[in-house]
């Protein structure tokens, strides 16, 4: 068993999900939540909630192994520059615990969770309901993050069954 | 006497400068060094060694307060995502430590360091060596470091003369 976090960075908020997985790579939902950047303080404030607020999770649940989406390039470089920041506390806070990082690009996400990579956010949402039993409309952030730690979930019990490794892990050597 | 810390984040080395500066405005140099984020290791290892640099940093210099460069736009969003990324992790260093920031603009820095706003990399490594009497060329990234805690120690000293504080800083409340 192992405990898998996602995390969805974004400009204006960040989805959190936490899953459990089996060795044969059946998934449990734990916990997934939304870290807002905007509201109340000024940036650094703001930025330091999230770095603490992801701390704090990742104290609670104790996740094992953390996978993160791939950034989705913008066109418009102000709106990279705030997804970059937020992108770079985020990390920092897995970082920090010294984690394993594992990166999935949007449509191999999409094609883990809905079958096609070429899946609107819609489907995602909807999927991830149906894979994790989840009662209710999913926030579309919370849905991502849960996404992106299933993709991983089923990438890792795949190479478990072929005896192989995950793909190169950032974080710990 | 206040000691002062500048960061010029980059998406590739951040440069950072330390500076102590007195009432009356003077500044002594303290530290200056470029952390760098190219070089060994992946993504997130880089953003680690950059982020635990700063915190050895601040923890052996111990800084009250913390200036940084205002951002240069970009007009290539990969480039400001990844600079965004730097950035995040830099100011998540200084927030852990719940250090002030205060954020300066490319123009002001120039003038404060040069006397034009429109004065070019050349003339603030030429100034900040003249104003802080460092021998030899400074590497361009902690010449801008320590041109932005130059930027702070005169806004600073001119607020303390007037009895007016600082302008809004990030961080502490």
């Amino acid at each position: 068993m192992a405990r898998i976090l996602g995390i969805d960075p974004g400009s204006q908020r960040t989805g959190v999900g936490i899953i459990d997985v089996d060795a044969t790579g059946r998934t449990v939902h734990v916990h997934h939540q939304p870290l807002m950047l905007l509201g109340e303080g000024d940036f650094a404030g703001r930025l330091k909630r999230l770095l603490l607020g992801l701390a704090a999770i990742i104290e609670e649940y104790r996740p094992d192994e953390v996978a993160i989406e791939q950034v989705f390039m913008s066109r418009n470089p102000d709106s990279a520059l705030k997804l970059g920041q937020a992108r770079g506390a985020a990390i920092s806070a897995v970082v920090l615990r010294d984690l394993p990082v594992h990166e999935y690009a949007a449509t191999e996400i999409k094609l883990a969770v809905v079958g096609k990579g070429g899946a609107d956010k819609v489907q995602v949402q909807h999927m991830v309901g149906v894979m994790l039993n989840l009662k209710g409309k999913l926030q579309a952030d919370a849905a991502d993050a849960l996404a992106v730690a299933i993709t991983h979930a089923h990438v890792r019990a795949t190479a478990q069954r072929l005896g192989v490794g995950t793909r190169v892990a950032w974080g710990r050597k």
